[in-house]
């Protein structure tokens, strides 16, 4: 029965026997963490083997003989740069492969942007009385965060099944030099796990903005990370710009930390060669050379982009039952209430959910009392402020599947809880 | 004879003789590269064992039981935080471990100074209309690009036996609130080998800078580099600040480049909680943590401070014959003509000579022609511009014995030639 159709009497014996239900969770001093997407030791135990690939010194040799224990190399390795290259669709002069963070690449670009602008600036963007940033909603804290680190003002753009709401976009952009940016995770986003279609990504490639160094910030942090057998495929962005003139654009990003290893993977960004030549040439004040020996360590462990894909089908098989568990708890145990919509991603790290309105603040603290630690509400929206206060991020990859059930028990009753409040209220 | 006091004749004769010589050389067709303080793959092969210190899942865990694979611990794992805090002399929470780069430590300190300032500034350092940083000459052409990049204006500082002329920085940090900082190499200093003495530490932390947040940036590049079993000591700058109550304005920078990897190692800072704190909170909006397995690694394969230096122990043996055989070829080819003045450095990574004035190009560029590579004549200098055209850096530590003896006659006679050119000038 649809909590909103019931009767005052039904709705707060409902929400009473909720209350007995959470009081006991809570009882048993639970301790688990829900709140960032990371993977599960199983997982990170998968890739193993990548310590064993150095046998001796000639083995740390990349192919065109460079020592990858020595300084130089600062775009990365002719090696990862095939290997990745690959992954991505784009030519070696077309990539910079990093440290260990995609995130400090998007944070660097966009600090060298403010200071010294990017390819064919007027001048830097910090030399604006204010500069702004789209930002697809829900979308990722972290995006949101060096915004603000930045005084970068945010203008959030509601997501739909394709994408960003593309009209939206493209009236913005067309009218306000001073919008220099949009955040976007093409694939599987950021909480939503939906995938741009082809009409989006040509219409991103297609897009006229006032600003001649507005950028599309792409990052594909979910490219590989497929939860179904039929994975979702989005359009070359790269690609499509090149097709309509405009390949300086558009930033790439993508990384291996849910690859490998979350604290030591490899990051990557591509984009066209004038847009990779500026930045090498100031990014070279900044380092004399990334982790190439952990460059040459995934290339020997991966070899190919096959290898890396043999690799996610074993994460597949750890994570998918994992999100298959949070459908299906939420399918049997509040699908008939009809006081939350979520989406049933086919890969990346979340399960995206929006409980009534003014509700997602009070499950967040009602977990954290019972001891399951969700991400904030709120989190997905730039400064933190999500202004219907419903959207929740559900990151299932990290706990075993035992504790991720006992932890959406007490998801999915402070779920119950909160919405009997909201409708008595 | 010095060339000085030769006759026209003599001199004319000598430049022929010279020139001869060089002529020989070059025919030879050698392609020798001394430009940049890189460790010999000899040294590299020393730390290979550190490869194998993990042998399952559970020796990838910190002493505290976090798992160095997955994403989290900031500002670096305790254990690595214990032997870079013992290293340093200083606390754990006086310090941060960050990735392969301590260039990009200090990097990313201007940058963050640029835009948010530093602890306690009143605006950013970005703010101003011009900022300034002292620079003691010759010194790192790295430091001074960090400088250009952001438009920071230079003044060079001279150095004496005993480290940069005190007198001359009291002096301008006390009437000029726009001079934010000076770089500093306090241990063996790049390129000149000169170690600060006691007083001229003390008189750093006696600072009274007009600027409130004015900071000293104390590159330790060459903490644990020594050449004899005498080495050089320096003062704990930390300590020192402490007893003046200044401890906030110094940054000390070290990494294990030229200890383990010089692609592949820890870079580290260290100052006083405030400031610790202070960039803390600013670098977890560009990552949410650096290479913690690289970290554990380290730590794994030197155990302790002891462990450290006794690896260092075995570099000495490698590269303190090349510095000898240097010095031995200076003294006995040049050292009578009185054209070209030297150190004797007990530690780092180079050899830093003075010819006769207005002759460092030219020297430079005759080993061009010859196939030997050095360092940029003026690289020493801010803006690339050595006044007196003297300065020229020699960084012997890379190539083996015999190529090196090979450069080094390449190097004097080229000294000898443009020597006698400029007397007959």
């Amino acid at each position: 029965m649809k909590l909103a159709e019931m009767s005052k009497e039904e709705l707060s014996s409902f929400k009473a026997e909720c209350e007995k239900e959470y009081a006991d969770y809570k009882a048993k001093g639970m301790k688990l963490d829900m709140s960032r997407g990371k993977p599960s030791t199983a997982q990170l135990d998968l890739a193993m083997p990548m310590f064993d690939v150095f046998t001796n010194a000639a083995s740390m040799l990349t192919v065109d003989g460079i020592d990858c224990r020595n300084y130089g190399c600062l775009t990365g390795i002719h090696d990862a740069k095939i290997l990745f290259g690959d992954l991505l669709g784009v030519k070696e002069e077309e990539l910079i492969i990093g440290g260990n963070s995609s995130l400090a690449m998007m944070y660097d670009t966009v600090a060298r942007a403010m200071t010294h602008g990017v390819y064919e600036s007027d001048k830097p963007w910090g030399k604006y009385d204010k500069i702004k940033f789209l930002c697809p909603v829900p979308g990722y804290d972290r995006h949101f965060a060096i915004c603000e680190h930045f005084g970068i003002e945010m203008i959030p753009i509601p997501m739909s099944k394709t994408g960003p709401d593309m009209d939206m976009i493209e009236k913005l952009v067309s009218e306000d030099e001073t919008i220099k940016g949009i955040w976007c995770v093409p694939l599987y986003s950021n909480p939503d796990g939906i995938s741009y279609s082809d009409e989006t990504v040509r219409r991103f490639a297609n897009l006229s903005p006032k600003a001649d160094d507005f950028r599309i910030f792409w990052d594909n942090a979910y490219c590989v990370h497929h939860l179904t057998d039929k994975p979702d495929k989005i359009l070359n962005i790269l690609d499509e710009c090149k097709k309509t003139g405009k390949e300086d654009m558009v930033f790439i990003f993508a990384s291996t930390s849910k690859i490998s290893f979350s604290g030591a993977g490899i990051a990557i960004m591509a984009g066209s060669v004038s847009n990779m030549n500026h930045i090498t040439k100031l990014m070279g004040i900044q380092c004399i050379s990334y982790d190439k020996i952990n460059q040459l360590r995934h290339v020997k462990y991966f070899k190919n982009v096959d290898g890396i894909m043999a690799h996610m089908a074993k994460h597949k098989e750890i994570i998918a039952p994992k999100f298959d568990l949070v459908l299906d708890m939420l399918n049997k145990d509040i699908k008939e209430l009809d006081v939350l919509e979520w989406n049933h991603p086919n890969g990346g790290y979340f399960i995206s959910v929006n409980t009534l309105e003014g509700c997602a603040k009070r499950v967040v603290e009602l977990c954290k009392e019972a001891g399951v630690v969700l991400t904030s509400a709120g989190a997905t929206f730039p400064y933190g402020k999500d202004p219907a206060d419903r959207n929740i991020r559900i990151a299932p990859t990290f706990p075993p599947l035992e504790e991720l059930e006992a932890a959406m028990k007490i998801f999915c009753v402070s779920v119950k809880l909160a919405s009997a409040e909201k409708l008595l209220a």
